[in-house]
């Protein structure tokens, strides 16, 4: 049957520079090797999507409508479906004073970052210097191969692929959440380790809200998602579920600062085009 | 009727030490205010525990058992029963070349952290300097004026009462919560202002553990508890919490270094006897 909007999918893609050939994201992990831009800590393999739900860029949701699962396609991209077209009021000249201020020396290639967003150095001469702060994609015509894996039919993996989009988080088990839908409202009991999250509340809300949202938006009758964490009176288990977490905790200490940094990264190179819908 | 063990109720207490009569803490803000503790951020007034729950100070606990609702009382507490006997392994020499490497001067009565635990400097001498690590009421007989203000008999009252005592959020207004029970089934859902939380989920985690097993142990016929976070299909209301939490949070970054300290007085403040235990 062929794919339509509000499908939930499992979606293979490369994406290219269509002028020069380079890959800039891909859920390949032999074809990332090759192009330079493999994350370790990146999971590779098929992401969970809904179709026309604007979890990959808008070229790719209207290109999905229509195939069937297990077909691969071809899609070009124009810099309006994709990551915009250049402005030029991005392209700005700083003066070299404001480099030497903050001990910086700039050089043509260099990346900097000014109140949140990132620019290239595009140019240094004559005490300025050019500074493009469009997206590195801005402009470019784009191509992707993308191959539709698998569309999820049954209600409880759509929830689930639904938190593998949007709860990045270490350790947790899909097989562990308890996904319970009766009269129109989902209930989901995550994995007992997502309860050790370090990261805010106020992130995790939003993360709830958006698989809320895509659960209510593309799913039949919902019109209520319930997150239930539950504490029951058996204190063994209890004392058992803070012992791993202890363990756990322990581990990730490690690895702290190198884990917060390939979160960013994960974050923007497996949701880009979600990121920068929102 | 008299106050019994489990009982959820409501206390006053000042408490000061018997040898100098200096008050230490106190639910009173007069009488905070006239000491010189006062903290702008704290909440005076009656806090709820449960009787014999171990959150305050075991020689309290059992003389609040056999008190009348509205009646007041003076209690004595020894070192054993308060905050332990001083322990002469805790003071300690330290050789001055320690505090010069960190460029620290140091003086008698200054408070320094080593390991996480605040220790007082006794004394500056001959190159060393005595540090006690030991609890600043270690080794004191106590005085506490303590009255029970309140018994809670309602169910729905003693299960907002401990999230008041364990959930020191700011903006959350109890009266908001949702609290059902159903066949042992204890179903809160916050304040919706409690999910713009910046504290790390962990401590979520942590804090709704201490009010779910303050419940079952102290309730009858309780075996569990669940924290539900609801997020519904109408997108007005869900756009309304988010700019409400918007606001809120803009505020609050303003004073978010002067929180964040007056939160760990607080904790100190409110509870020294839980923190105490656990």
């Amino acid at each position: 049957m062929a794919v339509k909007e509000g499908d939930f999918i499992r979606l293979e893609y490369t994406g290219k520079v269509q002028e020069t050939g380079n890959v800039f994201d891909t859920t390949d992990e032999n074809v990332a090797e090759e192009a330079g831009i493999k994350l370790d800590a990146k999971t590779y393999g098929a992401i969970p999507i809904v179709v026309g739900g604007g979890h990959v860029l808008k070229g790719l949701d209207e290109a999905l409508v229509g195939m069937k699962e297990g077909e691969e396609k071809k899609v070009d991209i124009t810099p309006e479906e994709g990551f915009g077209l250049r402005d030029p009021k991005l392209l700005q000249l700083i003066p070299m004073g404001e480099f030497k201020k903050q001990g910086m020396k700039p050089e043509v290639g260099m990346a900097i970052t000014s109140d949140g967003t990132t620019g290239i150095i595009r140019s240094v001469s004559g005490g300025r210097v050019r500074v493009d702060f469009n997206h590195e994609l801005a402009g470019k015509n784009l191509e992707y191969d993308i191959k539709v894996i698998k569309v999820i039919d049954d209600d409880v993996e759509k929830i689930k692929s639904m938190i593998e989009l949007h709860y990045t988080a270490p350790n947790i088990d899909s097989e562990k959440h308890d996904i319970q839908i009766i009269d129109g409202v989902v209930k989901i009991a995550m994995d007992e380790m997502a309860k050790f999250d370090k990261k805010p509340y106020m992130d995790i809300t939003f993360a709830r809200f958006r698989i809320a949202r895509d659960i209510w938006e593309n799913m039949e009758n919902i019109e209520k998602v319930e997150f239930v964490d539950v504490f029951e009176k058996k204190v063994e288990e209890a004392a058992e579920a803070a012992e791993i977490a202890e363990e756990v905790i322990a581990e990730e200490a490690l690895e702290e600062a190198v884990e917060k940094v390939e979160a960013e990264e994960i974050a923007e190179e497996v949701l880009p085009e979600e990121e920068k819908k929102e």
